[in-house]
């Protein structure tokens, strides 16, 4: 779901796209974490704090810390710009 | 309880009412989630901070993100503005 | 220890005491955890905040939810006020 | 290490000072939990927060409300000051 | 990798490189649960808070406490500086 180089919005996203997603960016290991323990769909993936991803997933800490950082705050400040203009 | 399309005030609820809400509102899986575990009645339910339905349930991640921010939230909120006015 | 409708200060209570408030208050199935696995003597009641309530008496939920609301804080804030004046 | 009624300097103290100084304070039971546990030496100790000692030591929580309300919060400030002048 | 007395900057550190740093400033015992429970590269070292190093690498409460406050807290510091620069 990513195209020109921007952020995608996973508004309308379902479980299999926010696993592929993060399979896409790197994280094969950890994706399927958000599917199979958590059922985070798009609207989910955009409520998650910092917390919820460090505490709530199972993921290693390590990861899950560049899992927050680098992708799930991205794209909900890129939701919050687009859904404002 | 839900009529004209309005929120219900949950102040009232036994822990039965809670169960049938979120069953009626799309969460038939976490509903009994709220009886048989905890015993959230409809003023424990206007007690409830986010982190309280996120860690204190034991419902996966994904939907109790919904489930507070789609439902506990506006409850309380529609809650507060009735008894404010 | 409840006379004249007026609450009670805790400062001095032990156990004990604290046990049977929360007896007397409709709380008889949570009221031994106060006992049992805490040791919550009236001091440390007067320090508990929500989130001890909540998470440090492996009580339910819905029924911790009323007993810090509906009876830890009004403790506290009488005993605050009384020690003020 | 207790002298002249005046708060001690826990800076640089051992784990075993910091065990005998809870059991002279009269917490015989739960000193040992900074022991064994946690290996908590003086440079520790001042670096604890409510949370920490609530959560941290395995202590009952009525036992640490009070361990950190009249000892480690008093040591901390008295610390800071000693070494602010 | 510390020289002339200056704080290194761990940016680029692989996981390796963390747990060498920690073996290299006291911390033999404890090093280890950077690398094999939780992964963390230096990266994920930039993004740690307190609350993560304390109670997200299952190390005991004395030695986490030193670890943030005379390590990871100074080093993040150091790279804020350097980067600002």
């Amino acid at each position: 779901p990513v195209e020109n180089g921007q952020l995608p919005d996973p508004a309308n996203w379902g479980v299999a796209d926010v696993v592929n997603y993060f399979k896409a960016t790197g994280f094969e290991e950890q994706a399927t974490a958000f599917q199979d323990q958590q059922e985070i769909d798009g609207k989910s993936l955009l409520l998650m704090t910092r917390n919820d991803v460090l505490t709530g997933l199972s993921i290693k800490l390590g990861p899950a810390l560049k899992i927050y950082e680098y992708h799930v705050k991205p794209l909900q400040t890129q939701h919050l710009k687009s859904n404002a203009s």
